[in-house]
């Protein structure tokens, strides 16, 4: 996983979600607008929301969902130790089936940190 | 759901983790103790971490667990609009499968509510 | 599982649903209203897309949603036959693990055959 | 849960597999029959395969699943301590989320012993 | 994902279960059969079941799977709208945590159109 | 799937560890260390556990998990039939969804059986 990756990451995604607003209908249109919306400021702050979707993400175990919010705490000013111990209460939750998840999450929170020092 | 379930709740849940401590080894008996530590202040307050368990145990559909958590975050403070918010996303990432937990959830919420009140 | 049941069974859902509507932002009544849309007449019809609902609903293995598609399923003239034939679908793809839930779908498909030939 | 329950477990669960088998077409019914088969002696013996059985339905969280297989483990003399090793794998695997039917098991297995001992 | 992996696909699709019936023994070999029988035209047609397979292998978020069922569909004749109007259900059923599944769906989906026009 | 990429699963295992072990607090080492322990001989020895892990790892579709679980099974001595047999119960608990890590499975075993031979 190297910057490479991120930039692929972004492109996949980005290409991804424009095919599917090629096909969705109104309900599919207004379920990708909601959860836009639902991780926006409000009585919790978006970077708490944040990391609700980081954790939901992981015990559930979706690599993509992990790498999105993965990416969102990282822009929101997340730390490495915060991002730490939400993932611990996932692996504690979850279980050790989503350590495989942990590694290739921490992988990509490295990637973002050596983007971010270029 | 009333008080009494409530309290119900509370001794159920307590007479239950006696029982596995009765027949845990080693292992077991660790890992209960890392569940309670891994909710502790630390670089992240234990109201968020409440709420990244809250969410965690809605998506993944556990009562029993969306009870405790829902119990420890109304301790710690956290208000209605926050609740609502951490559901919000668990139902986002969820789905509608997780419907009848908030229904459940909501409904301990208010109890908690009532019992406060009393 | 008696008609009585069946009537407790509306009757939850109703309230439960109320008090969800009591909490609700404005992006958890847009969810609510989103999965009420997404089961009307299309290009698949209502009746498809009840047993789409249904089989979903028993290989993610919740009883209080299998009871709803199992509701909606009757009342749209799904016959038993086609009735089982969803179902052993969802035992092929999901396995064992589905089957108390076969259990109670069937006992709650018994029920609404004798609600309507009483 | 005391011997009663025991008793109304079995009942239950006897009177739900006739429902199922009152509707079952020919798939259906090879599926149920293939379920028992799989926990014959074989290459293992059946009291490792009800031990994988016990392990399967605790990581997916199926109380029924996990009484069937307490109640198979218990008659083909598996002990407290390789039930609890066997749980313990089950909780490292599958997490905190699994505690809930923990307890439930225990409870389970403390009914077994009582009833032999009775 | 362009035609040449729709024949790798098929190509990996084939060797895997070729793969897993030279190590099969009875039971396994006869629940493969079962899960080709199951989606046989029946009181349900195979179209209609073919939809189902697919929502419940979008809602469990097995890519494999959904591609199987995807190519299925397409064969027997369901269109766009209609394979939109399943996924829209499986999307509000299982959660934002299937949107990655529905990008490499109809990924898939526009592949097996372009097949077809080729 | 051939010998390199058994080499490779290996190294990204173990540099996926190591990555971590570098963000790792307290309690996220323990957990690892628990996960380590818990296959140990105890009154279940060792080849036991390893084909509990392999089926709680096969019916919650982690491939990751499963080529672990594999690859120490293979060297534990577990048989190409006691393999096979496991694998059926995970087939029959977990449903069809399974297939395609079974696939991959039965590729890794005979890799195994080929680097063993070599």
């Amino acid at each position: 996983m190297d910057n490479a990756s991120l930039e692929q990451y972004h492109k996949e995604r980005e290409e991804g979600n424009e095919l599917i607003l090629k096909y969705a209908g109104t309900s599919m249109k207004r379920l990708m607008n909601l959860d836009v919306m639902a991780y926006k400021d409000g009585a919790l702050d978006g970077k708490t929301k944040e990391l609700l979707g980081l954790v939901a993400s992981t015990v559930l175990r979706c690599d993509d969902c992990i790498s999105y919010h993965t990416v969102q705490c990282h822009e929101l000013g997340v730390n490495a130790e915060e991002y730490e111990e939400a993932m611990t209460i996932a692996y504690i939750v979850g279980g050790s089936i989503v350590v495989p998840h942990l590694r290739r999450a921490f992988a990509r929170w490295e990637q973002l940190d050596a983007a971010k020092d270029a």
